[in-house]
């Protein structure tokens, strides 16, 4: 029963915001590779995983989890004493973190999320983009990154001076939108901004997710 | 500088949730109407508090929060000996709750919440309902509602034995829905979800938030 094992898939966000918690925290884990083309996360084995059919799931020992922000915050959690912090300990500071994680929840990946599926994974895929779409999430996430340009000068990080949550979450999709011309000078012309999105990059722990979520 | 201060509008299901998880902790409170209709929450005033511009905003002497599903687990740490304890003290229950949070905050809410506006906020405000959204978001939260009705079968509420935040999160868009002949049937034909709903409901602290809250 015992081990950490995160079911997913390499092209998923949310697959890969799970393993690059557990990078941060430096743990073992299995990456069992769901096959969606196939249809694995829709079947009976899955679904007992997480009925409602999305990757990642996650196990812990006995424990099954889904949802990548609450298995990235059961993590930071239950391994309180490993790796990187990424929750604060005193309990306002934790507020401020908690307002942000929701931000990019909500706000951010509403608009992110289609731009990195239009742009980055139809590509990939072979599928047509719709330009509409892109039209509409890029002037959403203008607004949204006007926003983090404010916060981003008098905090260092988006949920306060140190690394959490608030700001992993954000890693995979901002990977896949520096990789677009149409999104990377949105983060590049904001001079805060600019720099949050490197220093995250650069984290060891997002380098060793990226090698093992190679597509 | 001192107490807890709501900043909100009575007909948002975001502020009622916030006022909600201070009636359940037993806290002294001030609610601050935001008048919305004459657009004060994109006034400086209130950007200052939430630069978003969303209601509720939250505020606990120095500290501002925003984003309401924040300020509830803030609230619930920072008062955890206060009324009811709203988060497992395990760390196991409470990834549990947690993944179960975060199908309100997707999954359920993506497809409550439109109901909830086109057939309870439109009709207030005197604006035509969209049948397309209507018959679109009814075929969403059929299927997340067949999902809870297995999970209610082996669970009395949707984080686990007790009421927490994944219950509670719920509440006003669940009361806003029962009072549609369009959903109230959803809940209502499904043995689980119906007693779930009732129980939930009934809440001494959601009769005293609806008596704060009149519209």
């Amino acid at each position: 029963m015992g081990g950490l094992k995160v079911h997913g898939h390499p092209i998923s966000p949310a697959s890969r915001r799970v393993v690059l918690c557990l990078e941060e925290k430096a743990l073992d884990y299995d990456f069992q590779f769901v096959d969606m083309a196939a249809g694995q996360h829709k079947q009976q084995q899955f679904l007992s995983l997480n009925p409602f059919g999305q990757v990642p799931a996650f196990q812990d020992g006995d424990l099954n989890l889904f949802e990548s922000r609450a298995i990235t915050e059961y993590i930071a959690r239950a391994y309180a004493d490993k790796g990187t912090p990424l929750i604060p300990s005193d309990v306002k500071k934790l507020g401020v973190a908690l307002a942000w994680a929701e931000v990019e929840s909500h706000t951010f990946d509403s608009a992110a999320a289609p731009l990195s599926f239009e742009l980055v994974v139809k590509p990939i895929l072979g599928m047509p983009i719709d330009e509409a779409v892109v039209a509409e999430n890029l002037a959403k996430l203008e607004k949204v990154l006007d926003v983090y340009e404010a916060r981003l000068t008098t905090s260092k990080y988006l949920g306060g001076d140190d690394f959490t949550l608030a700001d992993l979450h954000h890693i995979p999709i901002v990977n896949n939108l520096m990789h677009t011309d149409k999104v990377k000078p949105l983060f590049d012309g904001r001079l805060h901004v600019s720099a949050w999105s490197k220093d995250i990059l650069a984290r060891p722990a997002w380098q060793k997710t990226l090698d093992k979520m190679k597509l």
